[in-house]
């Protein structure tokens, strides 16, 4: 129990360390029981002791403890119908190494699969890690994800990704437990660790696909099928007399088809000038769009502004519901420029009760991986503190 | 501390009450430790003895113990544009007795502050009751109510009805705290606790006003200005391509406006039937057009097909972002009969990813006022907490 206490305390200090005497402040514990603690940690692998050579001081050298952050390692994973993303993080949750995988256009599950093992063998070779570094995994990817069962309920992106079989390779070879998250809810869980821990915090990806994560009170908000956030499958394009067609996970959903990638693209295409138009398709990205939008090109402007109408009324409807105190959009369409995200706040603004802060986050494409491997580390922590128990009960 | 453990432990009995080895089994606590708390709750007058004499026992008849819930009392009070309903309940909060107080069209904060002071008092002496046995006070009403600070910080259906000073006499007169929240909240609250308290709720108000209220694992989610659920609020009538006027409080909002009990008024007497529209007119309520639609009458049955297809828009979106376990809907138009709720359903599941539940409140109108009770209690039990702990304090 001591020395889980004193590796928290250790966990929280700055990678310089702390002393006995700081240790037994926080704690609350006496100066021998934090001896006794650490060296429990120590045997198994948990802390350093630092020597204090660098000052002038009289008599022995203060020794300072650290928690050692490479004693083991994680692995957050986003897997997209575009790509795979693989984060390796020491146990403090610093990135220490990426590899990145583009996906052929359809990627099917087992193809996914196969990507999935050599992703993450090239990004453990680029961190010098061996499987048994590796004490959790996490995976990110859209659709619904169940949770609980660890399967991918729905994934209308990527065709034949649903069930779980194709990580059944994967948990034979990895030596550590695996979760499995929808992409969003640990998007949403990165910028709430990474930003000012927020009381509530609305984060929506949007890309090709739009779908929103939940963080309250520091966790996920997941609903009672893992399916809450489907903002993309709201229905925004039947007038409110007619009746609306079915949902069809088969399609892009109805809000999804109105504001993302793909319909940006086709208005860029039919709509921009021929110049931001052969651009567009030369560099196959919506880039040169939002550069002439932000040159104040007008038809580039124009579009940017539609684009962005459309979108604020869904950030707004959420915002109405759910009152977040920050709003933090992802995806693709994050790094979609000045010209457009003044546009939203100002079709957003006069839409609320009260005003939202709006941001784009600084984690971009990076943000799935990042939140996977905190969810990767949660769980590590569970192995460590039982390897804590072991050690005690050892000692015994 | 062990006073209280016992004490919560009769609570959750039956009023039947149950024997010392049962309290000893249950908290975990010796039997003399069990019979001294229950000693400290007597003195407190929060316990009663029953002797089991209905049985043929031999020796000793067995002695019962159960919590006295007459101990004290709350009120519950629901503040709405057109009534005021106090609902006084015991520390069990099961209702004792209750009184209704019709308001004048357009009342405003002051009419309002006065009444519900005679109305506590109507109710107080319907129950019995002299103000020291108020042990606390709970208050649900529309709008945006600021739960920290005590305060009403927009009440766009009651005028005037904003900021605290109103409640100033009250609590001048109360010997107790008074608790103010939405109204929406505390009726999801009271669903959730009448009901088999899912992990998740939406419960949703429909009358003249549309809001929505959200229990998650037992607790309302407020949101960061204390406006979740503002649904009323959310743009339906513009075009996504257009510019959504600003939000204008003092009105309507725009999803209330299309589906609120005004709208289905102006549609009856503009679309029913003469017979139905005469009827409507004279008992001043919409109860006939429901009467006629469960009757199979062709033009009420469109209207309430078409309120329906519009309702089902508003709990489809919500439901897409929250994913809640359950729906309830109460007020008014809760009223509205198989027809109406056959409808909704009919029109909400194909929107959906995963069918929901959704069921009308059989609280009715009262729900905000129960709510308010079980608000209030939670309050209370803090005071007798105080009151065990004071005890305690004293015999020592």
């Amino acid at each position: 129990m001591n020395a889980a206490t004193v590796w928290r305390a250790l966990r929280s200090a700055t990678a310089e360390g702390i002393r006995v005497t700081e240790i037994s402040r926080t704690t609350g514990l006496s100066r021998p029981a934090v001896t006794r603690a650490l060296m429990t940690l120590d045997h198994a692998g948990l802390v350093e002791s630092i020597e204090e050579t660098d000052r002038l001081a009289v008599g022995r050298p203060a020794v300072r403890y650290a928690f050692r952050a490479d004693t083991g390692y994680v692995a957050g994973i986003d897997v997209g119908p575009h790509k795979i993303l693989v984060v390796i993080a020491d146990l403090r949750g610093r990135p220490i190494a990426e590899h990145r995988v583009g996906l052929p256009l359809a990627a099917t599950g087992n193809t996914i699969a196969t990507q999935l093992e050599s992703a993450l063998a090239e990004a453990m070779a680029a961190a010098e890690i061996a499987r048994s570094d590796l004490w959790g995994i996490a995976i990110g990817t859209p659709g619904v994800v169940d949770h609980a069962r660890g399967e991918v309920a729905l994934a209308p992106s990527i065709p034949r990704w649903s069930g779980r079989p194709m990580l059944a390779s994967l948990e034979k070879w990895a030596d550590c437990t695996i979760v499995i998250d929808n992409d969003a809810n640990m998007a949403a869980l990165a910028e709430y660790r990474h930003g000012d821990q927020p009381a509530s915090l609305l984060f929506i990806h949007w890309g090709e696909r739009v779908g929103a994560g939940m963080i309250l009170d520091g966790r996920i908000h997941r609903g009672a099928h893992s399916a809450a956030g489907e903002l993309g499958f709201i229905n925004v394009g039947t007038s409110l007399d007619d009746e609306v067609p079915p949902i069809a996970t088969e399609r892009l959903g109805s809000f999804e088809y109105m504001v993302g990638a793909e319909e940006l693209l086709r208005l860029a295409r039919t709509r921009a000038t021929p110049d931001v138009s052969a651009r567009i398709n030369d560099e196959g990205s919506l880039v040169p769009l939002f550069e002439a939008a932000d040159a104040g090109e007008p038809r580039a402007v124009e579009i940017v502004d539609l684009i962005a109408r459309r979108f604020a009324r869904g950030v707004a409807m959420y915002t109405l519901v759910f009152d977040p105190d920050e709003v933090v959009i992802g995806g693709g369409l994050s790094r979609g420029g000045p010209t457009l995200f003044a546009a939203i706040d100002r079709y957003l603004q006069p839409q609320l009760l009260h005003p939202v802060e709006i941001r784009t986050s600084p984690l971009h494409d990076s943000g799935v991986a990042v939140g996977a491997t905190y969810v990767a580390l949660d769980r590590a922590e569970a192995r460590i503190l039982a390897r804590i128990d072991e050690i005690v009960t050892g000692d015994k």
